[in-house]
């Protein structure tokens, strides 16, 4: 054991405290039982900001930095949702501060000359509507989701909580740091939409280390990869038809339906057909068609979005589906109207800081099996922060944390081993001292 | 003219104030402001049996007579709706007189020996969202719905003022009148649900003539028709599909997709077969699918109804209706569940009540052409009511009464020429001396 | 009875002899055996020109009136087709006069003043397999069709072999009858493709009286309606898709698939909504698309059918398939063209005419029920000839001849009860006696 | 150069004369010209028994040795077949020898002891209809299919003319040469349906070598692949729909309509999830549904393929698409059949024996490129022998020729660069005398 190394597990056994990490899981929970979908995580931004600033972190809300222009796929109330925020316990004051947009960077200097080290943790839930019976073990322990139809069904209630850990940590360990520490509380990364506004505003700018992490991912507890590549460039679009109302037994003629319209676009979009240059895919996630039940549905909103290993097949994708969505409208003589609401690029993980994290996944407790690097399934707008930081010349990567999960990511009996926060916070933790620790 | 029709003519220039019909039309309006949809008629309810019982007619609360297993396609939040009805300017006390159903039945009592004629009106409104450009009367007047999808798309705050008028007019003519009088004040016609429950509650017990009525219903202003047959038998029915959920982009093939067979099934079940015996229905009114853009949708619920020139036709569609869900959850390996919400049965108007009402009309200021019967294109669970009276040896009918229409029935632009309201009031006035007048 | 009636009698039983009932039963057997389907009906043109030729009927071609524009529906092999009729026993000389086009006019003058009576008799096939199990009695008794797919499965063999019995039979009784008499034996009524091009060429130009009959038709043996109202107005028409084949399995985005537009045009099709102005129908009764297994499908052929009460609603019906066939073929980027095939009008009989044949029915041994008028639930282009000859003056009906059935129209197990031959062989005898007999 | 390379160049130059080059270009255009789909290659199987017993080879016909359980996807008209090919030029007395199954083995015994070496050409075609415009070039050059809707589309065309250069080069050079080679002329290919039953039966028993190869493939002319891996396993299948036909005009409602069954199946087939473990395809690339027009489709016929990079991905596409149409076939109450028309594996190319094609590829006239190894994209049931050949001990591969083509493979104006054939054919004698060439 180097020198090095050995200091590194004297920190940790001085910092990570059973506290730190007793804290961690209560607020994951407590982030569990009042999730909020992409762009309306008022509480969670305030609660964040209240234990930040008490910590000492220097914060910039994102409303200061996002541009409206960048904003995708925010179709919300946001003061019912501000009031509801209040009403499950954030301070109205944080509130207030917050602004337009939720979301939050948060800086630690540590006065010393050093490297910039920014990492990401998401902080939105999906809209799912959480299962309720005891076999779910957040029913069962009292923290099942409060809010209707939204539920933490990917785990980003953990990323939260072990970014805010891992802020204590460092602010404790604050005098082993060189270099500054940056956080940034991402919103809205379900359906990719608030990566490329914060990325654009320049969340990550300066960066010449970036770290995002995801819990889960079908890596059962203890094994860690230090990177990804190929996640899937998406493209995430809504369409609105709009047809003709009309008395369904009395004059059915008269009407233009648009749930028929929306339901054949919706299966020939699911038929597409695959691509030889690679893997492709595509969701029809939201239909909402019609008005009542003897009326000729006048109204459809469908929510969905296209993928593909390349921006190329994620274009063909989405171009597919406009032709068919457009067709669907003319078979049954509606209006199409399709609006983009969210977009992501892909990324890979710069291989030697992937190796890196790998190397210090192996003192980790209860890291059982490292790789350096892993092909991913999906998307993440994380990739937007990894793509800009490695063209200004910084290294990236996006790490995996192995959670045994009780069903899929976004299934609604979606739980995870929180054990798996405890390996993460070790992880991230030793790589801040590795990368800016001080000489 | 005979002693009688001069005694009615006079009669008519006695009551028939100015001021009534004034009166009918504000209310009509106010009643279009604040639809109410079927089962939620609260503060309708609450309207009404202020206004009846100030006129000194004798109220029973639909509460009072209906039992539950009767209740068809009733999924309120009662408690939400209530508070909505009081913050809409409901009687605190009068809502909570109502009890858990909507709807009244007000008698008034002549204390002479004569016929019982019972009047059905419906209270409740259509879910769809009024239009609410300058171009629609309701929104350039002020009065368009504030209730969100819901509006008064079928004339049923017409037939709700119209009753109240004729009540009016009752009290004040009582002493020309003999038998009893009384007025339902059905809820829940759109959809069929509440005619079957109050009916079988006895609402038309006894009665010796039923009337009920419809404006519009493609007929000019003026145009009177005295009964009609040829209802359709109708069922409603909703379904609801149970998949499983899954990340759409890294593990699709988890997921169990309740939307896909659901939108495939509402394509099939609007291609069933018409049939040789004679006119059928069919009609996939909501479809409300999904949960996220990138779930695999592990949910799908869907309103419809089938219906047929007899209770064969409506039960052949409904029954193929049945079979492609099922076939349909099949195919994605989806649980479907199918529940009924309504139900109505055909029924024919007496040709001499209807042949009765026809020469009333002859004399009606503004009734330009009349006509003993029409057929139907439609449903109405008065039918029940008609039934049930004509079984038990009363004659019933259901009249048309012409109005201009802007749009057509159900539309989002419906609205109806208020002139009819004028027509239709001294229609049943005229009859109600006719059947009920002191010799 | 009258001494008209008495002379009928007499005459029937001087002329309607075992052998003629015989000999028409084996020509049926014999038509079915070799079904042809429209404009390919050769063999069956061949047999009736020389049974009629014998007789001293004076024939017309179809060939030498019809104009090339006016067919409809004629997609064949014609030199195929006419090798095959001689090789199933026509004569070659015959089938040589026959020419372009298949069907028959046969005149008889009787050379005395009178009316002109017109009679229309269909000869072709359906374009159906025939049940072959012993269940089904022509396969049981030796006659099923020996031409694959296709099959008399609605009666056409009887009209024929009815036609020639009367032919025999009116050339028998001459001396009694006065004025003309023709037979049109029409080709192509499947599909209602053949009528209006002999129609418009004159065929029955100059008749008095328009006759045309049909077995079965839902009514039991011995059921005799002297006319049909309500015939349904038709069009019929193919659509053509036609995308890019490619390998399915290494460039499956590089093809255009013409199959799934096909069957999304077929579901949304079968899926247009009624029509309150009454009764329509839609059918696409083939569908034949794709190459080969591992091929994305490159063409798609659908042949189809809309029909309406009236010429509005076929044609509403008509104009939604072809939006629909326009937009599935821009949801998949294929062209598509449709082509119409066939077409009808509506036409009603007139009373006198279904009164007189109602009458002649009374006498008509086996004839236990008759009626003047019922309504028809399909199409004829028979409509064509009666709106023709109704235009000019004269009268036409369209005779319902009751016939037990094994099965549906058009079903493969159709088999009508024979002794039905008999009755309308009798009847139109009858009739001609009635029209055209010798005073 | 080495002695060997230089004993090689001089065979070459020996043997490979222009006049073996210009007859494979013209047998290989006349095979174009009498395409035979799978199982019916009569005239082909004739021909090169001919070719190959006239220059020595031992002959042994597949029906020799295939059993019939092992055959897969032979739904023919044999004897019409027969009577096709000795139509089109085969002797008849070749014909009777071939007996019941298509395809062919030769073997070249040098009488020196050495390797066996077997070579697989597939000599099937695709079935599709051939474009017919001069901008074809078998069109504008007379050699286009004259076989209605069969297309040699996939070279295999030239594969089988390639396969009797090399017999006849082999024959001449058999001096050089020791060991034995064998010539696998197999059926089939198309549809996987052939190599399973020679494969089994054991074609390839005993090959030290076993060699595979295709033109085309995506690469241009000059590039060549010693190996190929990634063969997606494939199942094909056909399914039946059974329903009951009715008159469409006048009574819809007694028919069980088999197409739209089929059309909603194939649509929802064509929409099964994609799969996180890799790559799958599914193509349904035939429908053939109803009988007439107005008749309610009694009958369905549908020809699919599902694939997948392993066996577990293509049964889960299989399993799926059974799912679907059982489901279809409940929603319209119909039968449905599944048959299994034809399987194969995957399998991969041994990099030793790639690596030696690659080698001999260095001095082959007109190779401008070469690799060892490559992906492929689609299926060969070639990969049963690869298999088979590999558990024995033997060492497989499946080169690709690349060759310039019109238009991509199963298009109908595919068409190769013929000089591919040069190259394919001295690249395979160089090969053979590198393995079995006498020392």
């Amino acid at each position: 054991m180097t020198g090095r190394r050995m200091a590194a597990e004297e920190m940790m056994s001085m910092y990570l405290s059973e506290k730190i990490m007793k804290e961690m899981r209560r607020r994951r929970r407590d982030f569990h039982k009042y999730p909020e979908s992409g762009w309306t995580e008022f509480r969670t931004t305030a609660l964040a900001a209240q234990i930040l600033e008490s910590l000492g972190w220097k914060l910039t809300f994102a409303s200061e930095l996002i541009r409206a222009e960048d904003v995708m796929g925010r179709n919300i109330d946001a003061e019912a949702e501000r009031r509801r925020a209040i009403a499950q316990g954030a301070e109205p004051l944080t509130v207030a501060r917050i602004g337009e947009y939720t979301g939050l960077i948060a800086e630690l200097d540590t006065g010393r000359e050093g490297p910039l080290t920014a990492l990401r943790f998401d902080i939105d839930c999906v809209e799912t509507e959480e299962a309720e019976d005891a076999g779910h073990l957040p029913a069962r322990e009292g923290f099942r989701s409060v809010n209707r139809g939204r539920m933490h069904a990917c785990g980003h209630d953990g990323h939260t909580a072990i970014g805010l850990a891992l802020a204590e940590l460092a602010a404790e360990a604050r005098e082993a740091l060189r270099g500054k520490i940056r956080l940034i509380f991402q919103p809205a990364e379900e359906g990719v939409r608030g990566g490329y506004a914060l990325s654009s505003a320049g969340a990550a700018e300066g960066a010449d280390y970036f770290i995002a992490m995801h819990l889960g991912m079908g890596l059962p507890t203890g094994h860690i990869c230090g990177g990804t590549h190929g996640f899937l460039c998406s493209t995430k679009f809504d369409a609105d038809f709009r047809g003709i109302g009309a008395h369904a037994g009395s004059e059915p003629e008269r009407g233009r339906n648009a749930l028929l319209a929306a339901a054949s676009a919706a299966l020939n979009i699911q038929a597409i057909a695959p691509h030889s240059g690679g893997a492709t895919r595509v969701n029809v996630g939201r239909l909402d068609a019609g008005t009542g039940r003897n009326v000729v549905p006048p109204r459809a909103h469908m929510e969905a979005e296209a993928r593909g290993e390349s921006g190329e097949l994620a274009a063909y994708v989405y171009g597919r589906a406009k032709e068919i969505i457009h067709g669907a409208a003319e078979m049954y003589g509606v209006e199409a109207a399709i609006t983009k609401q969210g977009e992501t690029v892909s990324a890979a993980s710069d291989e030697a800081l992937a190796a890196l994290v790998a190397e210090e996944a192996a003192s980790v407790k209860g890291a059982a099996r490292r790789d350096i690097d892993r092909a991913a399934s999906g998307s993440d707008d994380a990739c937007w922060f990894m793509r800009r930081v490695q063209e200004r010349g910084g290294l990236a990567t996006y790490i995996g944390i192995g959670a045994d999960t009780a069903a899929g990511h976004h299934n609604d009996r979606f739980d995870f081993d929180e054990k798996a926060m405890d390996i993460a916070l070790e992880l991230l933790f030793k790589c801040l001292l590795r990368i800016g620790g001080r000489r």
